[in-house]
């Protein structure tokens, strides 16, 4: 037991069973690649995982163990938190009530464990929007079950693959309104939380790059002028309160400079800034990352494939990579959290 | 001279004397990767290439003619087609009258003899905006002296890198306006010109993926409207008026999805949206080609680089692939322009 006693316990959910969450589980379970360092433990319904493992006639022993950590961790079989929502097998690529509901009751399983301090993050395949609804659940999303279920406030979502991490000053809301919704304060507020989240990664005096809004970061405000009235003074104003932020630098350099290693973080400004970025770069290896909780949590950049999913072809290199940074950073982000 | 009857004869400026233009140009002739399908006919200050032989310790014969084809080609030497501005050698990384003069008549030279016949196309080095005005330019840039020159009030510049092709439906303006800027009827004329463009370039049935402007497409709807009022029933009548067009695509997949060869090119809505793709793809590699003149220009995705210009530290990466892209496509362009 020596051995995994330094080893990260990561939950691994497998999301909606009728997406291709449980393939790409089982696939990473199954792979060389699984991050030595990692000792997984599934949160999901035992009838798919089994189905699953049929279709990719594939073996691997599963132990369900209840919601109480047992007394010894075997080496070889992977332990299982399971979920029992299931009443038969799953119709891979159709949204159902069932199925919703075990992608949010495992999710909850897994949000208690961690926060029991059982398992040290926890690292989420995809799940259905409209079936987590139908299935009872009021909260929209993986984001919102956390915190209704942690209290926190300040989650923030950073996204890596490369050498890039990258944040988001906004998200899910239309390109028009990107503009109105930058102030001093809130871009300089973001630099502090974005500074403090790569420290609590482990980087020691990170420094952020602040992506530009306009094209050339506006030209001398030729072509806008957020560039010089909001973020420039929104940069110093960090500055001066000893954070090493840097910018606006034109979007279009900022996240090939930050992959060379010459930034620890880019503070993107829209949705699409950061992940048309990130997503070029390495589409299968984005990681997204849920920072701000008293966990890691970490996820897949994809959605549950219902057009392939049941068919065995489902790649899991971005679940592998969701695990393996969940491993890297998940005690660390527990001790500084 | 049967061999070099085949070659694609491309002008190459060198563009600002006080940039890395000279100095880019001259490593992309002594480089192994120089492209063999090309013969290259320089373009600017015979005292500047001479100066910057001296600072990179090697030497090419450069023979300069005037601006009548000489009746002799020969395979060994470089042909020049001098500027003489010049009074004095170059002060890098300064901005002058003299120099912007120097870039203005070398380019000008150039245009002349693509719409004469001579040359096939054209590949710039950088030009200095400051400088050209100094000069008594009155055009802004590179792009308005070829508007000028060749009455083409249809330019439209395309980006490559890799196996992507970016065009775009709006430029230099501010973020915030790009949203304003889109109708279903600049839309739809966009598609039209860009599967256009791509015939020119030698493609047959082009097929054209149009970029979403909101995040996640606006998702039905939820952060904004763009999609389903203008994108969709854009390409929907392109596609009624025998056009390949699809989208839009959400913008943090659809780059990566052409550049799989799922598309032949991608127009993207803004600056920043294109160009963040294709620079965080390869950003030494990026080509610019402006298209719709009767003749192809090609250009390094990079200024002047004024503060490290005569030191001979340059990266004559990108201008290597705008002559190698130049050589490629200059014929064909010239034959369906």
């Amino acid at each position: 037991m020596k051995q995994s006693e330094s080893k990260t316990i990561i939950g691994i959910t497998v999301g909606d069973p009728a997406g291709i969450g449980p393939e790409i589980v089982l696939k990473s379970l199954f792979s060389r690649n699984f991050p030595s360092g990692v000792r997984p433990v599934l949160f999901g319904d035992r009838l798919v995982l089994d189905q699953m493992m049929g279709i990719l006639g594939r073996k691997k022993e599963i132990i369900e163990i209840g919601s109480m950590p047992p007394k010894r961790i075997s080496e070889k079989s992977v332990l299982l938190i399971p979920t029992n929502v299931l009443t038969r097998r799953v119709r891979f690529g159709r949204v159902s009530a069932e199925c919703g509901r075990s992608a949010h009751e495992s999710f909850s399983n897994a949000i208690a464990l961690a926060l029991h301090g059982w398992i040290d993050g926890i690292a989420t395949a995809p799940i259905q929007k409209e079936a987590l609804r139908l299935g009872g659940c009021r909260e929209l999303d993986h984001t919102e079950i956390l915190k209704v279920h942690t209290g926190a406030f300040e989650e923030t979502t950073l996204f890596m693959v490369g050498r890039l991490r990258v944040f988001f000053l906004t998200r899910h809301i239309p390109l028009s309104e990107v503009s109105a919704s930058l102030t001093r304060e809130n871009v300089s507020r973001a630099i502090a939380k974005c500074i403090r989240f790569l420290k609590q990664l482990g980087i020691r005096n990170p420094k952020l790059a602040v992506a530009a809004l306009n094209p050339h970061a506006g030209e001398n405000g030729m072509f806008g002028r957020e560039e010089t009235e909001i973020l420039l003074p929104a940069v110093e104003q960090s500055r001066k309160q000893g954070c090493r932020a840097f910018g606006p630098i034109p979007a279009d350099s900022v996240f090939h400079i930050a992959n060379e290693g010459r930034y620890d973080g880019v503070l993107s400004l829209y949705h699409d800034q950061g992940h048309i970025a990130a997503k070029t770069l390495d589409f299968r290896r984005t990681v997204s990352l849920t920072m701000g909780l008293p966990f890691l949590r970490t996820s897949v950049d994809h959605g549950t494939a219902f057009d392939i999913a049941g068919r065995g072809i489902a790649d899991e290199t971005s679940m592998l990579e969701a695990i393996r940074a969940a491993g890297m950073y998940a005690k660390r982000v527990r001790r500084k959290a």
